[in-house]
């Protein structure tokens, strides 16, 4: 039998189950200590005049949060406007079933309405299934076919580099 | 002789100079063909009242336009809003003189002031004068560290996947 679930835009009241499996993912990816978010502040972050970021939810026939993404939007200034998928994230009883696939289909037909050109994300090399879902949907591994290293800088060393 | 310059917010004049650079940058990193932007099109979407990317200059005293840099943000629903640094480009007879840093400076001077918690850029390996430089400023590079790697999806597979 085919689950079924639907695939929408996330309402505040979805976010105390998209903040644990925020926490879930974290500890999959051995992170669980970069957590610093809160509940309340992602809520925040999140709606407003200004978004600072979008999310997506999977909903179960009897209801259930089952998974959730979340998404933005980056600019090439060689080709336009981008969206980055930061996160996907599916409850282990409900893989298998396509909805990481409904998920990027779905930030795919938002972000073409928004007039985005390309689309972006990264991938931890040991998260085998994650990778060979994106590389049959066509994505492209830009860090083996282009050398593309990916580097990060944090606050203190941010609030560093402005002292100078 | 030490050169003199200021950094600052590109205006809508600059941009003849800036997409020109575009062009050079894609040149230098052997992707000349990829670049699919107009000029009319990258002020449009630089300047409203939502624009799509920020954009900084190098001038030097003379008011030579010597460089840019594009960041935009981004979010990590486990730490906060994120700068990412797309572009910095430093014309080739000005270069070592500090100016790479500067942008830095200045794109996340804008970032902390926005609420910004980490910054990110990504980086071609075989660019070593780059790559020497965000290791001196103390950027970790996540795809040695981490394993993480860079996908990428174009606008006939984003069409593709959102016609499954």
């Amino acid at each position: 039998m085919t689950l079924d679930y639907v695939i929408r835009k996330a309402k505040e009241e979805d976010f105390v189950y998209i903040y644990e499996m925020i926490r879930v993912m974290a500890a999959y990816e051995r992170m669980e200590n970069q957590v610093k978010m809160t509940l309340e502040k992602l809520i925040k972050d999140g709606f407003g005049d200004h978004p600072l970021y979008h999310a997506l939810v999977a909903e179960s026939s009897d209801g259930a949060i089952i998974g959730y993404s979340i998404f933005n939007y980056a600019y090439s200034p060689r080709l336009g406007r981008q969206v980055y998928i930061e996160d996907i994230m599916v409850l282990k009883e409900f893989r298998r079933e396509g909805i990481g696939k409904e998920f990027i289909k779905m930030a795919n037909q938002i972000a073409l309405s928004e007039g985005c050109v390309e689309c972006k994300l990264s991938c931890l090399k040991w998260n085998i299934p994650a990778m060979s879902l994106y590389k049959k949907l066509g994505f492209r591994n830009e860090t083996e076919t282009k050398n593309l290293l990916f580097f990060r800088f944090d606050l203190s060393e941010m609030t560093k580099i402005t002292e100078i």
